[in-house]
């Protein structure tokens, strides 16, 4: 296999040219593309940068890319996991509302990508994933985080358990998302502490030891018909509910 | 193409067997599947309804449906669009605490399966789509729902703003999604409302039109480095959000 990742799509292509973290070899052009704003904006941004283009026929993008490429892709180093003790380091300054996401198994990577997207929207300080039983950061996933990838820092951990001592002693509070939780997610206050945010794969959740090792659980209601969530939409519903208590807590502040 | 659809998975086999709505033809069943409890469950209530189970070779599965079967399918009637009048009269009795999802062009079946899929485990009251600019409601879909398609009423109408309308003229509130919303999502009081809520597509949000017939726009804050969301997991957190508010209302009347 190629060293490099092929990335595919306007919004990841864009992406990665404006963070600037990652070396982009070449970037692959459709032959024939209407220039419109966005085509225009990934093409000076190249230029400038002085990154070499080349326009290749439809069908060739197709074979390299699959039918979902938007007429751009990009040949680029891979995604750079970031080292848990650095980011530790790091995050020594944000007191009382840092957050982190840590996904015990999520296999999609459709699912790994929209995630990744939510947290960097929500202005989460870090994804940690483990090694095994979870999808790595493979171009499938930069595509369906929107170029979201490169703008937050995403760890990859041997083990979940040690991870988590870890940040308790760095004085997170470690919350997991579980359908036998006594609270509701949205009766645990997120304000004025350090938050990690755990939640489970597709299939059998967050495992027996993880679940034992965190602070909290905590369920989403489910008053329907149905009793489990798609792991990325729930994932987004637990990360925005600390969202909303701390920009609450801010009016309230100011006001 | 074959009038049924051909549904796969274990929790969308399941789903539909438990819920009768749909005529089931066949069971497809891999040969030599290990029988634990869910096959051992969709077997027995297969038997019980008397439904033909044909056990076929992995391989043959896979031609079928594509390699996500998960060792089951089934050919079963389509899935049965409700009538919106029918639908409105239905609803008659609930007063001030429905609650209709409504997608403006949600093109991507699995963004509409999980959708669905929230909007059951929410208790929602029905979805309604367009008739075009919308993924129609296909077995990746059904996948996607995990089951969750026949517990929930789908409308689809051919156009989406005298749908609107007629909301209106039954007392809904309609509540769209849109970054340029004056309010935050969660600065809306959902409490003793009917409401629809609207999100858009995956590429241009909700429809001009649309958007001017919406009693409210509402937008989700985006505090970090990336200024859109996954439409399945933005709808996902509105919806809990109603959801979030109705539980805390009943919780202090109670108490």
């Amino acid at each position: 296999m190629d060293k490099n990742d092929l990335v595919y799509g306007r919004n990841s292509v864009e992406g990665i040219l404006a963070s600037s973290k990652r070396n982009i070899n070449k970037i692959y052009l459709q032959k024939g593309i209407k220039y419109d704003e966005k085509i225009k904006k990934i093409v000076d941004l190249a230029k400038t940068n002085n990154i070499i283009i080349q326009e290749v026929p439809k069908e060739k993008l197709n074979m390299m890319a699959g039918e979902n490429h938007q007429g751009i892709a990009a040949s680029v180093s891979p995604v750079e996991y970031i080292d848990f003790d650095d980011f530790l380091s790091s995050i020594q300054s944000k007191t009382n509302n840092a957050m982190v996401i840590i996904l015990d198994g999520v296999e999609d990577p459709h699912n790994l990508g929209s995630i990744i997207r939510t947290s960097v929207a929500a202005g989460a300080d870090a994804i940690i994933i483990p090694r095994r039983r979870s999808s790595p950061v493979t171009p499938t996933v930069e595509k369906a985080s929107a170029g979201a990838i490169d703008k937050i820092p995403i760890i990859q951990v041997t083990n979940l358990n040690k991870a988590i001592e870890k940040l308790k002693e760095n004085h997170f509070w470690v919350i997991g998302a579980e359908s036998s939780g006594e609270k509701y997610y949205f009766d645990i206050e997120y304000n004025d502490m350090n938050c990690a945010i755990i939640t489970g794969g597709e299939n059998q959740g967050i495992s027996q030891l993880v679940k034992k090792n965190c602070d909290f659980l905590v369920k989403i209601p489910m008053p329907g018909n149905i009793n489990s969530l798609n792991v990325a939409n729930a994932t987004s519903i637990l990360i925005y509910e600390v969202i909303r208590q701390r920009i609450k807590q801010n009016a309230n502040i100011k006001s």
